[in-house]
């Protein structure tokens, strides 16, 4: 038999999302639950990955099973394709299985040629709304299709306009865009030496082509990238026909979500436009009415809305996005999806539909997005010194967060000031999607055109990016890089600050405060602990690290680094008196003097974390990156450590190395210098005691050794851990629960894990080195080519971001696995930057991890994840 | 029931090696088999090991099995320890699982105090005889047991010489040692504050203690690294009854090999001392003599010892290294083991061997010691310039082939001057085992003083190093760093060359040649060949090499790198150019000048190796290795490349990398620049086909992408090499055999091999870089700190010289397996230096690779050890 390609709306539903796209398997699923959707059909996305198999060639069954289709749904509306007397006009929109919202094509009001548009006029008596469709339709499929530069198309509608002397496109006539069709045709067959095709059919299958070839369009690819969306999905491509909100004023356009995705506010939220088509809400070209207007002006179309909005909710069981148009008096629902929503409205939302009883807790939970959390854990502005600063202006607040960084005019701008370390806002009169990357590289983004529904502003809020979105009192000169603004001129690099919740605008910088955790943000954190059997841990090496990190939930610190101590003003000289020592009693001596201080460093930590567990990593990295590179510096350093210059230039020479990555760091450093380990397992446990025997709270210090690959160079070093840590405890008379576990971050350590759990209470895989090892990346390399791999296709994300489950995962399931096997107790956890990655959660939850340790910042991000993980997995 | 930790010798056997140590294993089995051995019993290696677990104390429960062994033994020689009516002298004797010659301790003489030395007079009549032996014991007791300095001792005889006024020992009457040891009594009492111990029973115990404590010594430890021993086998104490080579005319002690170690010859080979102890023979004072005279002296001794001789070698299959003693014309045989050999010897004795119907061809085989080969591959001096050259002196040739080399007098400055990258010959008075790890730093050694049987022969002859011994016309001036010989004075630092087949010295340095395989070298070589299934290729990147690879039995080239091709002298300019550009068309232009010398550098190769398959690889290293670093030769480049200093510098500064072992190499060269991968490609398949159109033969290139992690890295740059294949091939009209494949060298790789192997044709394993990653060890920097690990016992070998089967091996494995899941046919290799190792070949076999593919000089070693690996695993 041969495979099915195209389907009916009637022949789908919500479950088919991976063969017919989101738009299609939503536009089914609408269809079948009997709510007013035009009728159409859905090329699959199979048909699509076929098209590029076939290296970009439709094949003949495509095309005869299309004919077919495309004959069954004629006969269903009566309507024919390219047939004068009862002509059907068609929307051709791309659809994969996740919204990718503006990336790929879209062609409207397909089907017209010059003998359909005479008839039409003829059947509607619309003249104007016909020859306005034509030229739409000429303008997208010219643009589109053809790949000519629309930017062309507008110029001559502004030609006309000018003539004629007007300025908006109502004030155009039917003639006028006769005139408009003219002047498109030539210029279509000036710049592609044929005629515009008026063959339906042809525009057709071409539209379908490009819709798939618009898969593969720059933007498209970096959206995936950015989103983690596989290359290999392809896009459906949905023929739908043609309603149309542009036939008068019993016609209407608008897109509204079923809640407000600003605040999660439980109310009808969106613009629409009377006597208009799709595109001109969502281009901002217009500026659209709110919602609630609909209620007066079409009372009852706008309760058929609301009803449609409401149900839709119940049965998807999430908030809607949804595009209508009223034609004629008729509504027509054009899509409805999950809606983008701001991280509080996500909150609010999860939990009001909780309470109001249409999820479950569970449900709720699993509504959302643990990163966008992120935007509600970064800073916000200052209020104290928000006081001392008044806006120069107010624009809509589009998405929530407060952002300050230097001006630029254009994505490309963007792009390099981020390179060179800048933080940016983005001002654009308007943004298209070609801003795509230059968005992503801002703090925030300001625009002066375009509404809540904006480019701009919902992909500001998918982003997590605060935006002020139509601040009209911009005087803008984009090409000139400035613009002017209540008196004030702002010129590229020039600082500004925004502030996304309320669309305030300020010159200069405005410190900010860190977030905290209530209202319904507490609510969902307390249900996500209720369901999560995954522990969650922080990284942190400061007592005010590790405050946060008790703020935001986090159960113990699961990586102290203990180097960044040893940089501190007060002990680098001993540290590196240290280095330098040619004898042990040399460095005995030095070590002696970093002891009080980092037994203080330690005591600190404790004080804060009382009962929870503190897993502190011995020194890690190797020791050249405490000496001095330059010149100056190492004058300055040989005269500080009574050196001769040369002599100071000998110890760096010897240690430097080729590749520091792989050199003499981690527990190899001790097996060199048991004294440093010595020092740094006295300063633990003492201070540890300390602050037992002054606070009464059994602390609960873990030594953790980095870098092990073999058990005999565990038990070497821990040999002197455990000799040290008895003796001080033996010493105190305090009875001291302390651990000692490894560092698992060498493939070699996960090969070998039964035998190094043998000597280990515990592992943490330490998935940034893991990474580097397992593909033979050097993070700090990596960077220069890695980009080439995205571009190619060859990566679709990060594996430092995201775990590689393949690879990486592998040898950490293998790492668990045999662990487990010689040493049932062992805890593990996770301390790599893995740890705060939903994506990554979900899999160290699946692999039996004991817990994950992440940057204070993101524990709730985990903690959320960790509570889905755990849901997930009971399905 | 209690452990046994003491054996009898008639208790134990051949097969309780690891229990016994090799010596009382063998010990056992020759009484067994009848022959003449003193009797005595054995402290098993768990006694040891045991005595290191207690913390260096000897078990109540041990001594008491001692005691008890004892009496046991005693009633049955009718003789006891410390009983001056009948009193038993012993020799107790290290003896771990493997013979470690000299590196651990021995007493001798044991049981003698002042009462039994006059009792014995009175018993043997031979008083020069009993106070030599009891002088003997309190000199080595004192050295080995109580630690005083050996040298002092040799002084307080020298004392006793001069006042007397000769010169040797033999002139020295009972009298003279009564006056030395009363001079040794009062030494030991000064130096340590108590009497010379007088109790037997209190010696024997602190013998075998100080034997216990001598595996640990320094040098007993560096030559278990040297030689791959387990630092926790432990070494078993033999405690044997002496008997007397040192009572008279009648007496006489020695050893010999059953045929000649460094020839091979079928005939005793050996040396012999009468009216001596064993340690006179070894120890090079007196000069012995050979064995052949035995047989003048005391023919029916000979012939006893003889037919010995010719029996244990047929009970051994192998040829034997004996100890022997005769007491007043009674023979004594004292040891025998496997003898060490040089590889001629060892080829000949096994070929030998099968002749004479003793051992079969795989016996033959497996006697072989790979590893020894080596010796034969090296160079040897060029006969044509050797005629030229005059000997200055010669020496006894007491280890094979040629060597040069700058003159060093001591084992320390060996090391130091080998560190500076200088090759060394160490000339040495006589050599100890303190001498050890200089010996191996050395190309050569030079002796004034001993015999074939000397230290310095023994221990060269088992390193593979070139060593002329016993040159005596040498005037030695150790401490000044200078000798003088016929005349030529010799200074620290001066090169001289020996020859250790001939035992001839020259001044100055005599080029070498390469060896070659004929005789018995060869027959064995086809031996391996008939049984081996594991291919062996050679990694060769030149004609030389690869004719070279071929002369010793190369199946093709596994690895040809392209890299050094890229540094040569008509290119070099042209890759700066290529990797200067800034556009494609720039670096497509540059390649463009390389293609025709790199398609040369392939029809050269095609050209040598015929039919064989040539695997190449494409270009590997980062690209800033090609850029020079120096200030001088960059404002030279700059000039040359037609750019600016500044341009120059600021593309060596983009192109630093933080680690570039995982840094922009490998394949990711091609994912960022196709056209380098395409030009190689055009090269190798241009050079393929034309070396086919002139030659008629089926030339069969492989083409090999390094450093792939994942498979669309892999389809991303295959899809590139395949396609310019295709079109050249088809071009061509030549049907040409061409294979792509992949390195397999990170360990992702190995753990989604499955994945990989559905586009490659051939795996190549690169085991230096899996290593590297596994161990997260950059090989560049290891060096620094792996000295610590070896010292510190926790890496028993060097995991870049043979593979590490627990981590590394599981990797492989897993690539292996995982590969021919998805791909069956997949051919698998490795390349990296394990290739040539023979314990990592056997390792390669059992995985289930194709072939190895190692340096052209190391094939006949891989030849040999893929047969030893097919005939153990049929067993």
């Amino acid at each position: 038999m041969k495979k099915k390609l195209v389907y009916l709306f009637e022949e789908g539903n919500a479950s088919m999302r991976n063969l017919l796209g989101g738009k299609g398997a939503g536009l089914s699923e609408m269809t079948s639950l009997g709510l007013p959707v035009p009728g159409g059909f859905i090329v699959t996305t199979e048909a699509c990955l076929k098209y590029y198999e076939d290296k970009g060639k439709m094949s003949e069954e495509l095309i005869s099973q299309i004919d077919e289709i495309l004959e069954k749904f004629e006969n269903k509306v009566n309507k024919r394709l390219g047939d004068p007397r009862s002509p059907l006009l068609l929307a051709i929109r791309s659809g994969a299985r996740v919204s990718m919202p503006g990336m790929m094509d879209t062609v409207l009001n397909l089907g017209i040629n010059d003998e359909i548009a005479k008839s039409l006029v003829e059947l509607t008596g619309k003249e104007r709304f016909v020859y306005d469709s034509y030229r739409r339709f000429i303008q997208m499929y010219s643009d589109v299709v053809s790949g000519l530069d629309r930017s062309n198309f507008e110029k001559m509608i502004y030609e006309v306009k000018d003539e004629k002397g007007v300025e908006l496109d109502s004030d155009l006539d039917a003639e006028d865009f006769k005139k408009i069709i003219t002047k498109f045709k030539n210029y279509y067959k000036k710049e592609l030496g044929e005629e515009f095709p008026q063959d339906p059919k042809h525009q057709l299958y071409s539209s379908i082509e490009s819709v798939f070839k618009s898969w593969n369009n720059p933007r498209a690819v970096y959206y995936r990238q950015l989103n983690h969306i596989p290359h290999e999905w392809g896009t459906a491509v949905n023929v739908q026909m043609m309603v149309f909100g542009n036939m008068g004023e019993d016609c209407a356009t608008g897109v509204a979500f079923s809640r407000n995705p600003a605040t999660g506010e439980n109310k009808l939220f969106g613009e629409f436009l009377v006597d208009a088509q799709g595109e001109d809400v969502v281009a901002g070209t217009r500026t659209p009415l709110d919602i609630s207007e609909l209620k007066k002006i079409m009372p009852e179309m706008y309760e058929e809305f609301a009803t449609n909005s409401r149900n839709l909710e119940k049965y998807y069981k999430d908030m809607q996005d949804m595009e209508f148009t009223i034609e004629n008096n008729k509504l027509y629902m054009l899509q409805t999806r999950s809606g983008k929503r701001t991280a509080n409205a996500a909150l609010k939302i999860a939990c009001d539909m909780y309470e109001e009883g249409i999820i479950t807790k569970e449900e709720a939970l699993m509504q959302l997005d643990p990163k966008q959390l992120d935007n509600l854990l970064h800073p916000t502005f200052d209020p104290k010194a928000l006081k001392e600063e008044k806006p120069i202006s107010k624009g809509l607040p589009a998405s929530p967060g407060a952002a300050g960084g230097r001006v630029v005019f254009n994505a490309a701008d963007a792009v390099e000031w981020k390179k060179r370390g800048e933080k940016i806002i983005l001002v654009r009169l308007e943004t298209s999607p070609e801003d795509i990357e230059g968005m992503h590289m801002s703090q925030g983004i300001l625009t002066v055109r375009g509404g809540m529904t904006s480019h701009a502003a919902v992909v500001a809020r998918g982003m997590g990016i605060c935006c002020v979105a139509g601040c009209g009192d911009i005087n803008m000169h984009e090409k000139e890089k400035y613009f002017t603004l209540n008196g004030n001129t702002v010129k590229e690099g020039d600082f500004i600050s925004l502030d996304g919740s309320t669309g305030n605008i300020y010159l200069g910088e405005i410190p900010t405060v860190a977030a905290t955790i209530s209202g319904d943000f507490e609510k969902i954190m307390n249900w996500a602990d209720e369901f999560r059997t995954l522990g969650v841990q922080a990284n942190a090496d400061s007592p005010r690290d590790a405050a946060q990190a008790l703020k935001f939930g986090a159960e113990g610190i699961g990586l102290c680094r203990t180097e960044h101590m040893f940089f501190e003003a007060d002990r680098i000289k001993a540290v590196r008196e240290m280095i330098v020592a040619k004898t042990i009693e040399q460095r005995t001596k030095a070590l002696d003097k970093i002891l009080p201080v980092q037994r203080q460093d330690f005591e600190e930590l404790f004080n804060v974390m009382g009962e929870l567990p503190v897993t502190i990593r011995l020194l890690d990295p190797p020791l050249h990156e405490f000496l001095p590179q330059k010149d100056e510096e190492i004058k300055d350093l040989a005269k500080e450590l009574g050196l001769s210059e040369i002599e100071l230039r000998e110890v760096i020479t010897s240690l430097h190395e080729f590749n520091p990555m792989m050199g003499h760091r981690g527990c190899r450093l001790t097996v060199s210098y048991p004294e440093i380990a010595i020092m740094q397992t006295r300063a633990v446990i003492e201070a540890a005691i300390n602050v037992k025997k002054t606070t009464n709270k059994d602390v609960k210090p873990e030594i953790m050794i980095p870098l092990v690959g073999e058990l005999k160079e565990l038990q070497y070093v821990k040999g002197y851990v455990e000799k040290e840590a008895q003796e001080i405890v033996k010493k105190s008379g305090i009875n001291l629960n302390y651990k000692i576990g490894t560092m698992v971050e060498l493939p070699r350590t996960c090969l070998l894990a039964d035998e190094i759990a043998k000597e280990a209470e515990f592992f943490s895989f330490g998935t940034n080195d893991l990474t580097q090892m397992t593909y033979g990346f050097s993070r700090d390399d990596a960077g220069k080519f890695l980009d080439d791999y995205y571009q190619k296709k060859i990566f679709l994300t990060d594996p430092f971001a995201t775990i590689d489950t393949a690879g990486v995962g592998k040898l950490v399931a293998m790492g668990v696995e045999l662990g487990k096997k010689t040493n049932p107790e062992l805890s593990i956890g996770v301390c790599g930057e893995h740890g705060g990655d939903p994506a990554s959660v979900e899999f160290f939850h699946k692999a039996g991890l004991t817990y994950v340790s992440c940057s204070p910042y993101r524990v709730p991000i985990a903690r959320l994840a960790a509570a889905q993980a755990k849901i997930r997995d009971k399905k």
